[in-house]
């Protein structure tokens, strides 16, 4: 069984790959929810749709997330009214929206709703939101205050500087039911190359998510999202550096010499592979950018190697 | 000044009448809010919604509702995951749902929305939610129990047996700002040919509404929406009989002696207007039939004739 620690596309397209090298129904994915939120009263949680659009094979090429062949006719009509349009919704995206939302008005929690949308969607692999309680990641920006992780990242474009991060609720947050098992259960837990701030640390900060992973840490293989210095998409290196941690796979090392035995860097990395080890992981040196597929499914096999057998 | 109690489709279109008669701004619709619904976490106002589209020329003159050229992809992607598709939702309708969901989770009333949304059609009537409040109308169908007024009316095609109706939430509910000010003010007062049980008396069921409406009985004037016996859309024929009365302009005279001086009945009626004088309203026979604006606009005519000068 395989267990992987999951942002958005990043860790769409790790799953895009390995679902194409272990049969799908071995993956549980542990979502982050962190980023989800409350929009026109429905409930969106981009993370988990981004990984099913992807899996399905519908997700937008061009942008990453979203349903590609879309078309925005509700959002045209919001705008008429002068209403929220920063976060685009297209009309097909809608619909799963409102499913969820009515879902979960009728007492369905957020997992069992997302086992019903991967149904929906032929997925054989299984998803499941961190937790199903509330979880929010809050970005602090000086000047303008606490802002939800949306706010920052969709209507800032995350081009303003961040001093702090922290994940309200995650107190309270239990982990949703089978969480704690996939991890323990898992031959491989992988922490796909998302942002290690605000994609794999709310899923961290559900207590008892991170001591699992700590006590499974031999058996855990991250991939830097990090290469060269940067990141493939979005404003991981910026963030690092930010909060204080260095934009490097050395600093996604110090980061995870925690949770994970082994750290999968880059090849155009592959200089800093000592420094890696230096800070007590395995370093793996291997191609990282998921261009396609079948990109995705070399990598999947190397992370799969990468672990102890 | 002009104030219309107002239910939907009946009610839109005598509005559409009535603003090429007298000036838009000279108009107060007071509509009717029991069949609003909850779904999908969206805050629906169908009569509101049906009164704006077909005012702004906007409206599917197929079906009286929605909008016109309308595309289904949400519903179509709520259908995938076995969601709620019986109360179909246009994709440019949806953004009326969405802005005005947002804006009620901002604390905005839902009399502001209106305003803000009939503006963005630009329209210079003014539409008035009866209610701020909570009003739901709910239908009793033996052997099923107490439904939401769309369960009966769209789910089950108002194709089932009605014993009561009541109006959830009235006894609590104030008249929205502006409400009785318009009635009081109004030179004539409207009643629309909209359903009697499940449009007007849910308008007069907001304590103080009704009284006002006494209070301004000489000035009002009502127009059946019964014609030869029968409704001309939905079920206002048989919730009539099922509910103890007449389907017909004298049961109709009945039930708005109280409310109003004059009730203007179709020239297929002709031969009941004695029986409708006997019942102390004056009657005015005319085409009520509109089935175009120019029709609705004749009919406007006679209505503000039939009020004493």
């Amino acid at each position: 069984m395989i267990c992987v620690l999951a942002g958005g596309v990043g860790a769409a397209r790790m799953l895009d790959g390995l679902v194409r090298v272990v049969a799908p129904s071995e993956i549980t994915a542990i979502v982050n929810v962190g980023d989800d939120l409350e929009l026109h009263g429905l409930h969106i949680s981009p993370d988990l749709d981004t990984i099913t659009y992807t899996l399905a094979g519908a997700i937008n090429p061009a942008t990453g997330w979203g349903l590609v062949d879309e078309s925005w006719q509700a959002m045209a009509a919001v705008e008429r009214y002068g209403g929220i349009t920063w976060f685009g919704l297209g009309d097909r995206d809608l619909g799963t929206h409102l499913y969820r939302t009515q879902r979960r008005h009728d007492g369905a929690t957020l997992s069992e709703v997302t086992a019903e949308i991967t149904r929906a969607w032929d997925l054989d692999l299984r998803l499941l939101p961190v937790t199903d309680d509330p979880l929010r990641t809050m970005v602090t920006v000086p000047g303008e205050g606490e802002l939800s992780f949306q706010e920052y990242f969709v209507q800032r474009h995350h081009d303003v500087a961040v001093s702090a991060v922290r994940f309200a609720g995650a107190d309270q947050a239990r982990p949703a039911p089978g969480v704690l098992d996939a991890i323990v259960g898992a031959d491989v837990v992988v922490v796909a190359p998302s942002n290690p701030i605000v994609s794999i640390d709310p899923v961290l900060a559900v207590p008892g998510v991170r001591e699992a992973v700590v006590a499974a840490r031999e058996r855990t293989v991250a991939v830097s999202p990090i290469v060269a210095g940067a990141a493939l998409k979005g404003p991981a290196d910026r963030l690092l550096r930010e909060l204080g941690h260095e934009a490097s796979v050395v600093g996604v090392a110090r980061l995870y010499a925690p949770i994970a035995a082994t750290l999968v860097i880059d090849e155009a990395d592959a200089d800093l592979a000592d420094a890696v080890e230096a800070e007590g992981l395995r370093c793996v040196v291997a191609p990282t950018v998921m261009r396609d597929p079948d990109a995705a499914a070399a990598l999947a096999r190397v992370v799969l190697a990468g672990a102890p057998a």
